[in-house]
């Protein structure tokens, strides 16, 4: 059947494939099965109705909920979450208090992750060998959080892929990407055994498997844009 | 009444009375009278509850309830809703778009503010002259923001002091102090009126007054302690 009124989809989002931030929403919106259509933004270019939907940022990814627009990626996981909190699985966990330590880790993760890929991909000065010391740090961390949260199940969320699984699993192809472009080895199975488990099962869930493309997608995307990795949705500190 | 079995309260916050982001989660437990008792920190030392309660960032507010640690000022005060939801007025607007409206404008005031003040007070470096018009901008919208959502109320959260309001709120006393530290002026009435009167009336709350000390108290504080400016309970980037 064809329409002929056009008429926007009720969810949209501006994205690019290649932002972690706007794969967060992807995944959200195919976990709770909800219909979407993706504008998929020029690289080094903002539409029209970006800037107008994100005047402030200017960023991707920005939901569009019947023309209303949401922005920062957690925030729209969190809205999604809660507009179609009768389609499970829930996003964020039931329980106030490991809400909170999801959350914590959820912030933890953004503010370590983005600033070191763009270093480990050369975008963005820094001492690589910090780096890497840091994110191994932040990984060894996570697999610790990884063993309380998961209480032996498949996912930070338990049975269910949550908003933490989001959060870090939205990173890592461009985790093992880096891994690739500088050498490195960061998702170690010696050192986070649990977390790499976990990181095959995340990328191979069918809500996440055709939004995260494979490392080697990044690295071409990496070495066809340069400096155009895709920011998170917020200014930079 | 003496109790002779000593016992930890059932919620404890670990803070410092000039910290804005220890405030807000003062603020949240007075809105929803919830009893609590306050560790005052030592400026500049760090006590070994602190750095148990924090081992990842180690820094204040830390909010324990129970004894389970939660960290991260605005993560706190959401927890804080959603423990005592039944304890009026809630925190977080109802609806999921007008909570993500805050979401998103409580993460730009962290991203805008605490970075702001410092420099201003002259703890970190940066060029003053860039601030003062970087933070005059983020009032402006503000003032916006705040036209929208309260909606010709007194607050962001309309009838209730909500989230937003203790997002900005809890610089209120800083801003204050930074303008007669720096002689600068930020919230002007003349650009900012309704932001200005939204401030004295967030000052002069019940839940607010007692917690929120006067701007001269941080102009001491300041001169006091100089670079012990409390820090937002994160890392920094």
């Amino acid at each position: 059947m064809s329409s002929t009124k056009e008429e926007a989809p009720a969810v949209r989002v501006l994205g690019l494939w290649a932002s972690p931030f706007v794969i967060r929403v992807l995944i959200a919106l195919r976990l709770k099965g909800v219909e979407h259509e993706v504008l998929e933004e020029v690289v080094g270019k903002k539409s029209e109705l970006l800037l107008r939907s994100n005047p402030v940022h200017k960023k991707i990814p920005v939901l569009l909920h019947h023309g209303k627009p949401i922005s920062e990626s957690l925030i729209i996981v969190q809205y999604i979450d809660e507009v179609w909190s009768s389609n499970a699985p829930a996003v964020l966990p039931a329980d106030p208090y490991v809400r909170a330590v999801e959350r914590f880790w959820a912030q933890y993760i953004d503010d370590k992750f983005p600033r070191g890929i763009r270093i480990l991909k050369g975008t963005v000065d820094g001492n690589k060998d910090e780096i890497v010391e840091q994110l191994s740090t932040a990984l060894q961390l996570l697999e610790e959080a990884f063993l309380k949260l998961s209480n032996g199940k498949h996912y930070f969320g338990g049975d269910n892929i949550g908003y933490l699984d989001i959060a870090l699993g939205s990173h890592v192809g461009w985790v093992r990407a880096v891994e690739k472009i500088a050498g490195v080895q960061l998702l170690d199975a010696a050192k986070v055994p649990h977390l790499v488990a976990w990181a095959d099962r995340f990328c191979a869930h069918p809500a996440v498997m055709d939004v995260l493309p494979d490392a080697d997608r990044f690295v071409e995307y990496s070495v066809k844009y340069g400096s155009f990795f895709p920011t998170r949705s917020s200014t930079t500190k």
